[in-house]
């Protein structure tokens, strides 16, 4: 790597080590000086001719206006452990087993207005003039209840410690420090008070440029217990919208559509409404209800910064909910740029795919903290920080050559990498690289295979290149791993869901669609395999000549006789014990198919779907593992469908998939345009400057051959993590 | 050994080898001879003293009547293979895929009344103006379908190739020999001519002590294939009432119960009626009307065969559709005996536990056949026919501790045993073996842990000791397995279904309810568990001191919050996705408890179901893998539950499962009494003999301990597959 230039680089500054921020910056090439979490800028870094990115929370550092306004801090319900009544009366006390320093019931409003209480056996309500709520001892008493079934409570609780602050005072033994509580800014006084101090921030900060906030108002559902050693985190879920709930949020909600929410309709029985399942209308339509609230009073934020000359970041993580950088509205924010921490490539893509912002910045690991996120040594004693960085880059840069962003950045203690002068050099050089790959999209756009991959799920494209939370979170979810794979294969991506089919059929462009999840999942489709429209209208479009690759328990719902509802495209169907005396098809392994061509190891598929079986002989199964199939290939009509009975990331399942897709599309014969022979290795051609990318994923030397779209073979060796760049 | 008589055992006798027939009816103790498929019985062997079983099946082997009267052939109802429309007129071959050496399509009964025509995309039917079937070519055509959906055609067939013959036939290469058509007795003119051949095959059978009826009338459902390499078996169900459908049968049954069956009653989208499944109200309705006639028709035939001074017995196998031995009309038959071919104890115990017959008697196995089941050599060359029967009677003999049956016997062709001499011998010792255990039975009744254990499923008794066929048929049913387990054990048990607790509650004697199966099946119960009667009889039943065993997916539906309906008592519930975002408690396991006490070797539970967690820090995991529950072990208030994630029958499970049962009774110092205790063996006290056998359940010489009641030790060494009776 030669090509130097400076700039697009954000370096976390750190007062009292002023030197070394500022010869950091100077070898890293940074442009940008910020804060972090427990980090503060002195007045020689803010005044060093950098500019200065600040990071601000809006709903929470703000405690005399909260305490002064506790009926406006953040709730949510939540559902009291269910209580098995042994007598027709039943206590139950609200917050057995939460966090009590996260959690106050709501004594404002009515609780027989806005709680339920639930026969979880019957599935039925128990009349309100069955229960009371005793303020005093904060439980519920129900009578008449009927013996042996159980009874839950949904009540109302206020947040009285902001959940992300939590964490880092708990993590990180922050003692008797104030607990921040989190304000919510659906009331105009909140709103008013929170206008002023933005402004008053503003003021304060003259040296800052860029506002960072982290994020908007609302963060992820995360629900404490009160037992740290066995059941700390009793939910946790990336997407969902429970801390956004209030009952004048719900009173507006209800005035604007019509829709009378209660308190069941966030309960769900206990499941929440989490975004692993199908998602109702109703919540949907709340969804939509607080994106536009986040939006539109998220712009006038917005415009208090760009009014005080300062640009405006959002950081897509924590409080981001109602931001939804994928929805429509987002633009309005009128955002001058996106800021996510990534661990891999889906979320490097994830930043770079949205829409209405100029700048795209990924925050890059490792932290600059003692420990990593399972509290694993990084910049201390038996860490390897530079180690750390190359394979956190490694899975980065992949996506980096498919879709650009414009700027990286670090965070955390400066100071703590002075003892790592290896890493010290290793940024730079990967501070270079990131500007060299960022140049060549410049008025360029990498090949891709023509014909666009549509991931087929309920969310669809609000939920682009993510399923909900971090990869190492859920590695069980195989869509995880197919969007991991994805983001570095030369194809155009796209996240559909079932209603865009309904409303607008199948893209014309779109020759591949893939649907990947378990059974009842957002990510498989649950009911929506139910609906005639869908199955006929991909009946159709395959039959046409489209490519429908199914991955887990694609299609699945429990509707006819038939469990994969495409199975007559599949080419497969699962036994789950309904049809345990209809005997199954005795097939013959296909030996060598186009799909497997490159299977050198054993595949690994993760925690397989079992008792997969071909439907009839025009299936051709390409393996199987103890008579179960694993991977299934089938002709219908016009079109194919493929199957694999898992998924996880990894070189050589990267390459099936993509032989799947190519397969799949009819188009064969692009496995030898612009694609490495080594798939360990992968390239990126950019036409307009005819240069050509390859790079090295792994720790050992590489050499791999290139076609191009002439035939014309390209060799070309790597040394470990090497980038090359070579003119065509 | 030493306790020798004559008697109790049915010898199968071959004309051309009356000498060996004789002498080996001295030798092994033999007081009967019979028949079997393919041999006869001589003169000499008919007039020897002996008594004569002979073989009838009164469905088949009457061509002549059968072809004069086709429409009253034996016929079902079949599914087409679904077809996709691509054009708004679909055309479908009705048989197509079938074995049309087995189904004839029935053109006689109007299909315009009888059969029907489905959207199976949409579920719902075709209107009759939309379709017209084609006699000529055995074809369907809909018009005006929707394109890219499936149809499919419900549409009588007879039956012209008799299954159990057919299936006979094509493995012994008969070759042109005729094919046996089965007749349907539902029809007044079938029964007169049955009753008519009988009187006259009684009439020229006057040496035949024994009418062994092969069976009644209807065989199980068996539909094969016109692919024998790949599809041959398409549908095989041993508990189905698919075979005893016809027109006439379905306007019998409307008469009488006033509910009009359709086709889809029976096709049931495809699935058909199968065992495994909860079995809908009107195919319960229909069970009862085919076995109500199946016992008074049969009645009919049992009093003529008595008429002539000859005793009827009933074969527990093939055409037993409607025979019901577990239902309460079975002893209005009246017959003699039951003769029940067993490869293992759970069929010995089925045999066994039939009441309303005088004999009950075992056909043991290997069959003296020249191949195995599988094809392996038996009596030829490479087989060891010896080591085979020793095998099956070690399985068979621990049910027979238990249970007494009045006989046993051989079937096949009798010349195969002349080439070896040590299973001729064998099998006299095994003859006096078995006299010797059926004595103990004989006005005593063996020592069984005070309490009975339920098995709880849809089915109940009528499903008693057997799910669908034998256990090496489904070898992935884990009530398989546990009815294997249960049924060497010193224990009362019985079988229980959700209408028996629904309408009588939990028998008042019942101490443990034992449910096991995989969601949504017959075994584990499926929408019962969403019946809150259910629910809350059990817990209630639990909380007062009962104890429930779950095994695999005990309790499940989809209701509410839960998967398991009893987690609360089983201590765990499964993550099937719907609860991906809800954290799991972090269990400590538990080392050391009663149940897994003994075990030694990692437990071996089959497929297991996965994804089990702890619902709380009240249940004790005994069990895991990669942080997935195995065992559990919970107290709900006075009562306990008990979890397994599968089972599979082996020494080492069969103790666990009985630990877990005293356990869950609390009951633990039982296992103390009267068990052994080296588990590879097995022992049973009969108080008023105050005799104590013991056997060997292996090839391996072993030694054990067994307590008895006042706490003396009693220590036995056993050689291989030895049996001790010591007199205490």
């Amino acid at each position: 790597m030669t090509d130097k230039s400076k700039g697009f680089f954000t370096l976390p500054g750190e007062a009292g080590y002023e030197d070394l921020t500022l010869e950091l910056a100077e070898k890293w090439g940074a442009d940008v000086i910020r804060d972090s979490d427990g980090t503060v800028l002195s007045p020689r870094i803010l005044t060093s001719g950098y500019e200065i990115y600040s990071t601000l929370c809006l709903i929470r550092g703000v405690n005399d206006w909260a305490k002064a306004h506790r009926d406006k801090l953040q709730q949510n319900f939540l559902m009291s452990d269910p209580v098995i009544a042994s007598e027709s009366t039943v206590t139950i006390d609200l917050l057995k087993g939460y966090f009590r320093e996260q959690f106050e019931i709501n004594c404002n409003d009515d609780p027989k207005k806005w709680w339920q209480v639930f026969d979880r056996t019957t599935g039925e309500e128990v009349p309100k003039d069955n229960w009371e709520f005793n303020r005093e001892t904060g439980t519920v008493v129900i009578k008449n209840a009927k013996k042996w079934h159980k009874y839950t409570v949904n009540f109302l609780a206020y947040r009285i410690w902001e959940a992300i602050s939590m964490y880092n005072h708990i993590t990180n033994n922050w003692g008797d420090r104030e607990h921040l509580m989190p304000i919510d800014p659906i009331y105009p006084e909140t709103q008013e008070f929170i206008l002023s101090h933005l402004e008053k921030w503003l003021q304060e900060h003259p040296h800052t440029n860029v506002v960072r906030f982290t994020s908007m108002f609302y963060n992820f559902c995360w629900l404490w217990g009160d037992d740290p050693e066995h059941f700390r985190y009793r939910y946790s879920d990336w997407g969902s919208y429970d801390f956004s709930v209030s009952p004048y949020a719900m009173t507006k909600f209800e005035e604007k559509t019509g829709i009378k929410l209660t308190s069941e309709d966030f309960i769900n029985k206990g499941l929440l409404n989490n975004t692993h399942n199908v998602p109702s209308p109703k919540i949907r339509a709340w969804m939509d209800f607080i994106n536009e609230f986040v939006v539109t009073f998220g712009r006038k934020c917005v415009d208090l910064v760009h009014k005080y000359g300062k640009k405006a970041y959002v950081f897509y993580d924590d409080h981001w909910i109602g931001v939804e950088p994928y929805s429509p509205r987002f633009k309005d924010f009128n955002f001058d740029g996106i800021i996510k921490c990534v661990f891999n490539a889906f979320e490097a893509r994830k930043c770079a795919g949205v829409t209405g912002v100029e700048t795209h910045e990924l925050r890059l690991h490792p932290y600059l903290f003692p420990t990593g996120l399972k509290g694993e040594p990084t910049f201390k004693e038996g860490g390897n920080p530079t180690k750390d960085a190359k394979n956190f880059w490694m899975k980065v840069r992949r996506a980096l050559l498919r879709a650009p962003v414009q700027r990286i950045g670090l965070g955390g203690y400066l100071h703590l990498v002075k003892d790592f002068p290896d890493f010290i050099d290793y940024i730079e050089e990967l501070a270079n690289e990131f500007r060299t790959l960022k140049s060549l999209h410049e008025n360029d756009k990498p090949y891709t295979v023509p014909g666009k991959v549509a991931v087929l799920t309920c969310w669809g494209r609000l939920r682009s290149w993510i399923c909900s939370g971090h990869m190492h979170e859920q590695p069980q979810l195989d869509l995880n791993h197919v969007n991991e794979a994805l983001a570095g294969l030369p194809l155009d991506v796209e996240y559909i869901s079932f209603d865009d089919i309904r409303e607008k059929g199948i893209p014309d462009d779109v020759k591949i669609i893939i649907n990947c999840g378990r059974l009842d999942s957002a990510w498989s489709g649950g009911d929506n395999w139910k609906d005639p429209e869908i199955v006929a209208k991909i009946t159709e479009w395959v039959a046409a000549g489209g490519g429908f690759i199914g991955i887990a328990e694609p299609t699945a719902t429990i509707f006819s006789s038939q469990y994969f509802q495409l199975s007559h495209i599949l080419g497969v169907d699962r036994e789950i014990g309904r049809t345990l005396s209809r005997n199954k098809y005795k097939y013959t392994l296909t030996e060598k198919h186009f799909i497997t061509d490159e299977v050198k190891e054993d595949t690994d598929f993760g925690t397989e779907v079992d008792n997969v079986y071909a439907i009839d002989g025009e299936t051709d199964v390409l393996a199987e593992k103890g008579g179960n199939v694993r991977i299934a290939a089938r002709k219908f009509a016009d079109g194919r469908g493929v199957y694999f009975s898992g998924f996880r990331f990894n070189a050589q399942n990267t390459r099936l998939l993509f032989r799947a897709i190519l397969w799949a599309m009819g188009r064969e014969e692009y496995i030898n345009r612009w694609t490495c022979g080594n798939f360990n290795t992968e390239c990126a051609y950019f036409p307009n400057s005819r240069r050509l990318v390859v790079i090295n994923n792994g720790e050992n030397r590489e050499t791999t051959v290139i076609n191009d779209d002439k035939g014309n073979r390209i060799e070309v060796s790597l040394e470990p993590y090497a980038v090359k760049i070579l003119e065509i």
